[in-house]
C-alpha cells in the first residue's frame, strides 16, 4: 500500500516555547504546515507569536471541536499532501485524543512519526522526590459541578492498600481558562471522605502539592491536608501526590526538597 | 542562609543529542561547567563530540562510581563556585541516584534547578497505544545471573488483578554495554511462571515489545509471548508492556499501531 503524506506529533514539553526538543524544532522547520493544539494542557507561558519567531513557521491553532468532533479532518486532509507537524503540550501520545488521531491517520495510510517531549507525569514524579516505581495507577480529579466523582478517592485508596503513591492530575478546561486548584481538589476528596469514612484523605493525611512543574519557579510542598488547604501555591497548573509507604530516602527528600514536617521520619517503614 | 552556587539537572530526553529541550541547551551554554552521566540509561546514538559542537561546551563524563560511591563530591565541589549543569538521560529525577545528589546539594546549600526531558516512561506508555491512566506500578526486569527475581512477575500479577497495564523497563549495564533484551526477559518471566503456575505470563499471554523508543525508527509490536520470543526487534534499548483489561479503543490502537493479531477484538471488555 502506498503511504501518503506524513503527520509528525511533536511534544512541546512543559511550560513555554522553550520546552520543545532540538529534534522537534527541526521537524517544525522542515514541515509544510504546522498545527498546534493548546487545550489538552495548560501552558500559561506559551506564546504562539514567540514560537513562530523561533521556528520561522506560522502556526494554525486547532480546537478541541476540530480534533474531537470532526476527527481532525482538516489536518488529515492537509497531511495527505505533504508533511504536517502537530504540536502538542507535554509528551504527544499521553492524551487519548492524539492516539485516536494517529489511528485515523494510519487507517488513511498517512505515515505518523512521534517526537517525544517532557511529560507532566514523569516531571511530577521526579519533583515529588518519591521513587517512580512506587507510583500506582494515576488519576485525574475532575471539576465537581454538582456531585463529586468518587474515582480519585477510590484510586488513592487502592494504591494506599498496596503501599503505592498516587499521582493526581487536576482537571483543566484550557479553552475556558479554568483549572482546578489544590484547595478545591482537597475539598472534593474530603467530601468523599465524609461519606465513606475510610480515613483515606483526612485533615491529617500527608500530601504533596505541586505548582508549575517544568517552569522556572515550581513549588513543591509536602504537608498534612489541613495545612495544604491554606497554602498559597500561586499560579497554575497544579498537581497532587498522595504518598503510600515511605522509604527513608523518600522521607528525607520530602523534608529537604518539599519542606515536609520533620515528624515524617516517624512514618518511615 | 546564604545559597552557594547552583546545579541545573538537565534532561537529555531520548535517543541522541537532539533530545534536549531549547531551555536545556540554553542552560548548558550559560554554565561554568558541564557534567554528563550516561550510565543510568542507554543512549546508543548520543555523541559527546556532536553535543560539544552544538553547545560549544566541553563535557566532563561522570561515572557511576563518582556519583554513587563518592556521592558526587567533585561535582558538588565545582557547584559551590559557580553554575554546574549535570546532563542526564531522559527526565533527570527519574533515577533515584539523582534525587540523592539533589538532596546532598540542598544540604550543602547549593541551589538546584530542574529542566525536564522526555522520559522512557511516558514515551513507552504513549507508543504502546494504551491509555496512560490504566498503567499500574511499573517495574524493572533485572539481569538474572543465577536465580531470577520474582518481583516483575508479581507486579504484573498484581496489576492484572486490578485490570491494569504493566510497564517493564529492561535492565541495562550501560558502562558494560550490556542490556537485557525482550527474548531474555520473556524467558525469565516464563521461568517464574513454570514455578508459580498462575497463568500470568504464558506462551499465550499478550504483550507489547518496544525497541528504540524516542528514536527515528522505533518498533512497537504487540503479539502473544510465543510469537514475541522469536521476533527480531533489532537494536536496543527495549521495553515490555503487559496489558491488563483492554478498552476497545486500546485494542484498535494495538491492531493498527502495533500490528497486533485481529483476534484481540474478542478480548475487549
Amino acid at each position: 500500500m502506498k503511504v501518503l503524506g506524513e503527520i509528525v506529533f511533536v511534544g512541546l514539553g512543559l511550560n513555554d516555547e522553550m520546552g520543545i526538543s532540538l529534534r522537534g524544532l527541526e521537524e517544525v522547520k522542515s514541515a509544510d504546515s504546522v498545527f498546534i493544539e493548546l487545550y489538552t494542557s495548560l501552558m500559561l507561558n506559551f506564546s504562539v507569536k514567540r514560537f513562530e519567531e523561533i521556528s520561522g513557521k506560522p502556526l494554525q491553532i486547532v480546537s478541541r471541536k476540530e480534533l474531537e468532533e470532526k476527527n481532525g479532518e482538516a489536518l488529515l486532509e492537509t497531511a495527505r499532501k505533504g508533511k504536517v507537524v502537530l504540536l502538542v503540550p507535554g509528551d504527544p501520545l499521553i492524551a487519548t485524543t492524539h492516539i485516536a488521531l494517529r489511528l485515523q491517520a494510519k487507517r488513511l495510510r498517512i505515515k505518523t512519526v512521534v517526537v517525544h517531549g517532557a511529560s507532566i507525569i514523569s516531571a511530577v514524579m521526579g519533583l515529588s522526590g518519591l521513587h517512580n516505581y512506587k507510583f500506582g495507577k494515576s488519576v485525574t480529579v475532575p471539576f465537581s459541578d454538582g456531585i463529586p466523582s468518587e474515582t480519585p478517592y477510590n484510586v488513592i485508596e487502592q494504591n494506599k492498600k498496596l503501599g503505592l503513591h498516587t499521582l493526581c492530575l487536576l482537571d483543566i478546561k484550557a479553552e475556558e481558562k479554568r483549572y482546578l486548584n489544590i484547595h478545591e481538589s482537597l475539598c472534593t476528596l474530603l467530601k468523599i471522605e465524609e461519606k465513606k469514612k475510610k480515613k483515606i484523605v483526612t485533615m491529617n493525611t500527608l500530601a504533596i502539592g505541586i505548582a508549575r512543574a517544568g517552569s522556572e519557579n515550581p513549588i513543591v510542598k509536602a504537608d498534612f491536608v489541613r495545612k495544604l488547604l491554606n497554602y498559597d501555591f500561586g499560579e497554575p497548573p497544579f498537581s497532587l501526590v498522595f504518598p503510600g509507604e515511605l522509604h527513608f530516602m523518600e522521607a528525607e527528600a520530602l523534608i529537604f526538597l518539599a519542606d515536609a514536617p520533620k515528624s515524617l521520619r516517624k512514618c518511615v517503614k
